[in-house]
């Protein structure tokens, strides 16, 4: 039987600030990212996120990000490989803690906006993030754009990875993700995201922005939660999968 | 024989500000108490900090703060229980994940400044201190002033307490500190702390600036890192220590 | 003709997070106050907010904070008198800056949150800010709680005070504001609100929670931007000062 | 006669860090580049420091930055053009303010680290900073590295710009510096930094790190202040000029 994870950012409210409509769409999940209170998440944030998802039998895995607040980590920043090694090693033990103190373990961790992104496309900060996941605990899976840079770091240092899709994101030829700033960047159409979706699931194959065909590995397919319309989106997605007959299910451990 | 713990304030740097002589301190302590970001400490400070002390064998310890970079963790705040609870969490979440990565394991959680003082007067931030450090780990040991609400809060919640008294501070007749603002506050000269260090180790007593005796439970002594002459401090305190006989090393584990 | 101000706090997203309804609410009030990034208010959203009051004719003010962005400047901190002058001085730059490019002028400061309630209750803190202020620019207005040490703070250097009350929140006999963590705090209901905002307007007393009539100075009151229903209590109130023949109006410069 | 200016960063402590040693180099200088908090500076630091410029008579700027503290602000980051509009205007402002109740008034602004770099190499954030500068006061001057954007930018606006040499770092043959990662990045002997200066004052070029001659326009040169024998730069500099009675004096406003 096909088996794929869906997977979506959440805790990214911050203080009095709420982000996001992590309640509603956390029925159609069966992982999330928590962000870690280097773009989001303050430390209460965390804990009521990762109640939440426990409550409800929702792996967490730890979301780091650039030290960006007011950019919500969206801003790529210079950062060393040293820095970005040390920034993961934080933000993952303060996850950690969270979930042991909320009777549940981090079950992998997926770099935040610009991390991601650059992590994806940069060997020497992927080397960093997936020897910094390695060195914390080398049973944490890790979360990558499929093809990318951090897949292939989290393989060489004896990682589990996680290939990830992107359902309500428009793919460039080369595999990366079309830039939020661009037009058509995103698909709000909750049956194009599954449709496309499933697609990807059943084909291992999306069509980029220029119609080229991309593969890609579907190990687990990203809902966006901070959209409006993200609980119907991943509703769709999720109601697509299993009249396909998808399993929808965590990773499971190797 | 008689045994005492020597601890010490390290890794309050930041970014490119360098705070205290860490390097020039570690070798008279025994124990040190990490900043984890909130009011010093950034993620690559406090795992050069965690290597240095493991270079050495000196035991590490969380030093959680409130969020308040700019007034060092010293000023007050009005935080709710469930905050000291949470930020409590995370940032020692954050340095076990530090000390991981560095081979060691986390010995102890001392609160930093202005949360010190509060969790020595008052119960409800106490028992959400101690509660927050049994919650993610019961083998970890709690610091707290001699005398004060966060050693009977860990110790009602069953953690192993070590109880803290200042060779460079003065006390007031009830067994809090007399704030730093006050004049006389602090005691600068080495050998004048040195001897007292040593009463209260052999003594269970110290004199509050009245004069009167105040019974205190010597199980560590703080050292000062951020203060000229620290290291002259440490000094003199280990050889006054050593000189009587007194054994200086962490808290056993019980 | 009776005249009274409607003043209401905005400009209080940041970053990626929206909060209140500025746009709905602006067209009922006559002076914002607008967050200047300590604890809420990015420079973009500063600039956003002072653009959309300028286009409407409403006056503005600065809204200083203690830093505290997670805690949106709720929570109280031990500052000094002289780290009050100096975040009032720096938080009202940053706003005069802003408007001087958006073409208009700062007309007062209205401390926030917990700065609003220490500058009301303590003399030191009071004193600093009013001179803060005076120190910038002389012919700025200071809105403080009527009856307030604030107020007196700010006749007392010579300042054009403004004194403020609230339609929304509970009194105590002493003049001061009920805590919000308190039950029955705040008061909900738009026409209880109006009705209660009107007869402070005609009759300069208000009701404390025990009963005891408050007298009060009303020269504005404050509308909550943050909670839910804003709009409809901004709206009521204004309605009814106006069937009740009362001029809506910025303060007018003495 | 021969006029030229002598600029240093300054207030670049935070809290309870320190930074620099500026009351050794303040003797030496013209005019300084006041950190407003983004990168370093908090609020009291920022008037200690106007107050002891106003003290000697040192002109000041402002020193906007990137927001990040923790990487002193000389990682770059991918601000959009309104960004940087916006976070001039508001660091300018709180620094106005500053100088306002310390009896000055700001001469001139300088983006720091990371910002400086980007606006020299890039049109769009060039022109945001220029048009944010002249918005706020169309009097202030701009200083910027010589030949850059920035000063094209400045002049594009009608400002008056401050053509910066830096005495203490190499260049690259396209009048860029080199970075500071780069080895030879910086020169640290005083007497070679000293006759650099009163070469490229006295023939407006300077030799790139391949030895090709690199035009400058020399209104400015800057002394970095958080250098160990920074005061002694200083004093070589100021020395070599005035041997070479070459007038240092702030720049003279058009």
């Amino acid at each position: 039987m096909v088996r794929v994870d869906l997977n979506c950012d959440m805790g990214e409210s911050f203080g009095t600030w709420q982000l996001g409509d992590d309640s509603a769409i956390l029925p159609f999940v069966t992982s999330i990212n928590v962000a870690c209170g280097f773009h989001a998440g303050d430390p209460s944030v965390m804990r009521a996120t990762v109640l939440a998802a426990a409550a409800v039998g929702v792996h967490i895995g730890a979301h780091p990000s650039l030290p960006d607040l007011v950019g919500f980590g969206r801003r790529e920043m210079a950062i060393s490989a040293v820095e970005a090694y040390d920034l993961t090693v934080y933000q993952l033990g303060a996850l950690q803690a969270v979930a042991s103190v909320c009777g549940v373990r981090v079950q992998h961790v997926k770099p935040h906006g610009a991390l991601y992104n650059m992590a994806a496309a940069r060997d020497d900060l992927a080397d960093s993030i997936a020897r910094a996941v390695r060195d914390v605990d080398s049973a944490l899976m890790l979360f990558g754009l499929s093809g990318s840079a951090l897949i292939s770091a989290g393989r060489a240092c004896g990682l589990q990875t996680v290939s990830e899709v992107f359902a309500d994101r428009a793919y460039r030829a080369d595999g990366s993700l079309v830039p939020r700033a661009s037009p058509n960047a995103t698909i709000s159409d909750p049956q194009l995201a599954a449709q496309r979706a499933l697609n990807m699931v059943q084909h291992a194959q999306v069509a980029a922005e220029d119609g080229a065909p991309v593969s890609v590995t579907v190990d687990t397919i990203c809902i966006h939660g901070d959209t409006p319309g993200a609980a119907a989106m991943a509703n769709a997605i999720r109601s697509a999968l299993r009249d396909a007959a998808v399993l929808v299910a965590p990773p499971s451990a190797q």
